[in-house]
């Protein structure tokens, strides 16, 4: 069996973390799914999917870690083609990637307390993203 | 079709890298699935599953290169609100990720001579974790 | 439903980026299934698989930045072991990882119109790489 949905969130620029685990938990719900696996994905090569612990302290750490690994700069090829600013974006949400895959049992996601499923942005502006959630099994 | 089964392990705290193939492929074996995917995912926030060739070498350099990249640190916005001393260990976790899909094929998870499915310990202290697999397929 | 194909691709060395994008598409096709999610798997403990946008720059700043944290060195346990000069891409492939999933809808991988499915070579030389892709589905 298989069902997926999609949904749209509004971000605010870079490092803007979202704790989508409510949304992909509902979907979950409502596919009728008992036992298999959900996986979330966003549509775009600037945005990242991930589990973390959703607190303050993290929500800040990670962008800054990122930052930090991955500056921003002018002299990536990406810039010196495109000049649109978001080199260290692209290279930022490839390291995290833009998909999980989460066990489903007993009809919902198999998670830890403190481990949440998050969408990141990383590009240096504004964006509308789509996520699609895809849940299978019986 | 859809098989889930959970195994514990005891870790002995950051850096401790373990192999889970034989115990993937026993489950694997153990659905009669013969053709699809194996997905292994570590329920927490400070543990990470991956793929890399097994071996005492790089049991100590991936634990190495996650301390120099992303160091033990007071100034994690994380140990700022919570002093475990692990805001390095949510981080490196997240950027690893907590689960693998691997495809399976005539009944075995594919993998290449030299390439193995492990747990990382990230946190800083022995953790007993909880490992899900979920072998999907026909 | 399941359907597996695999492929061969060649690889010119160290920080050869190849877009999978079309032959992954051309297997979800195949398959038949309209609904579902696509997995990508590399087998192989050096190469890597990921999203990006695939354009000259990027082609470039990725293996740059990889080998800028992640740089090759005799310094690392594997080195001291094996002798085989790639410590370095055993480390940077488990980093990217060997996998991605995308979602599969209207009989297609969903992908924005700038993010490619690419391999990665991290390995020190040439090499013969077999791509899994398994499609899940209805």
């Amino acid at each position: 069996m298989v069902f997926q949905e999609s949904f749209a969130i509004h971000t605010r620029g870079h490092g803007d973390m979202q704790d989508l685990s409510d949304a992909v938990s509902r979907i979950v719900g409502q596919s009728g799914i008992e036992i298999g696996t959900v996986q979330v994905f966003v549509v775009g090569s600037t945005g990242a999917i991930g589990t973390i612990e959703f607190e303050p302290g993290l929500k800040k750490d990670l962008p800054q870690m990122l930052d930090r690994l991955i500056p921003p700069s002018r002299e990536y090829g990406h810039e010196q083609a495109w000049h649109d600013g978001n080199g260290h974006s692209h290279l930022q949400a490839t390291f995290l990637g833009p998909s999980i895959a989460v066990p489903v049992a007993e009809g919902h996601p198999v998670l830890g307390t403190w481990q949440q499923i998050i969408h990141l942005e990383c590009d240096v502006r504004s964006r509308d993203r789509t996520i699609v959630v895809t849940v299978m099994g019986e």
